[in-house]
């Protein structure tokens, strides 16, 4: 492993762990367990780059490669990462558990600083074929897609090489006015616009 | 304590705990103190919050207003989120130790799927004057402020009735071209619209 992967493993764990919160709220406000069980596999992959992290750091520094200070640094913020997967995991464990989620939380959860929001996309919407890199949705809308089905597969964390197509769900996290924005654009045909 | 800030309080936690994930971040990639001790204020907050919340649950399952299995699902989620302060903490930590963070690692940070960024509203931009709920900037630009300051003023966790001054430098997190189009905003004058 470079220093290179080093780097490339703390971001993974940052941005993994950070998507694993926005996967089980929405599983717990669509009563989804195919959603909560991702958090659970992502937990599983976070603690396998977390060990190879670990082991890396250590080879590094015995051939100084990387100073004492650094490896410490990296550890700390990998280890942050990672009780933050930790509590992602217990968030979607109420939604495995079939515990009924208070009504009122769930409908006080929609009223976050950030909404959920789950869209089917049109048959003839102008997302279909589209990549969300080429849409740039998520800062046209406001609107992160963190996962989508299509058909019976799924995609967690899309990026901008992903394709959306026709009958796709998205779910999605943003302001509540991106919420809309992203509706009307899943429904609404090129003719239309 | 009505159920009312029951739910209220669950919201707090979760909104608080992960503006304080973005703020600490933020404070080791602008390598700023401020906002790191802030990070330790709202983790005071969370941990004060979260007290009020379990008497208040017990309270409520004493005088039968609230089952045992909401208040035990309740009291795991708003444990989620005070765990995610925690490790929040630990990122800022990082920052307020001194340890000079690896600068690989900060540019790495960078490359996140979602970035940081700082930029400073020009005295005629078109932001002036503005509240960030009637600019829609989460929307429109997929740029969420997370933290303002104003002359020697700091505001964290901005809402849609802040107001943006001349000079105000904001500190947001989004997508990579958000963050072009909310720089070319706070210097866009209202004649280059």
């Amino acid at each position: 492993m470079s220093e290179q992967s080093v780097e490339k493993n703390v971001l993974e764990i940052k941005d993994k762990s950070e998507l694993m919160i926005d996967l089980a709220y929405s599983s717990l406000l669509y009563d989804n367990k195919t959603i909560a069980k991702e958090v659970y596999d992502l937990e599983d992959l976070i603690d396998t780059i977390y060990s190879d992290l670990q082991r890396e750091t250590f080879e590094q520094v015995k051939n100084k490669t990387l100073s004492v200070d650094s490896a410490l640094t990296i550890l700390k913020l990998a280890q942050a990462g990672e009780e933050i997967a930790d509590a992602a995991q217990e968030i979607a464990d109420v939604q495995l558990r079939d515990v009924e989620l208070h009504p009122i939380i769930k409908l006080s959860l929609r009223e976050s600083d950030e909404v959920f929001t789950r869209v089917q996309v049109s048959a003839d919407s102008i997302l279909c074929g589209k990549t969300l890199g080429s849409l740039k949705l998520s800062s046209e809308t406001g609107m992160q897609v963190i996962a989508m089905r299509h058909q019976n597969r799924w995609l967690y964390g899309p990026n901008k090489y992903t394709i959306i197509d026709a009958e796709d769900i998205l779910f999605a996290k943003g302001p509540e006015d991106g919420e809309e924005h992203l509706t009307a654009l899943a429904n609404a045909t090129s003719n239309e616009i």
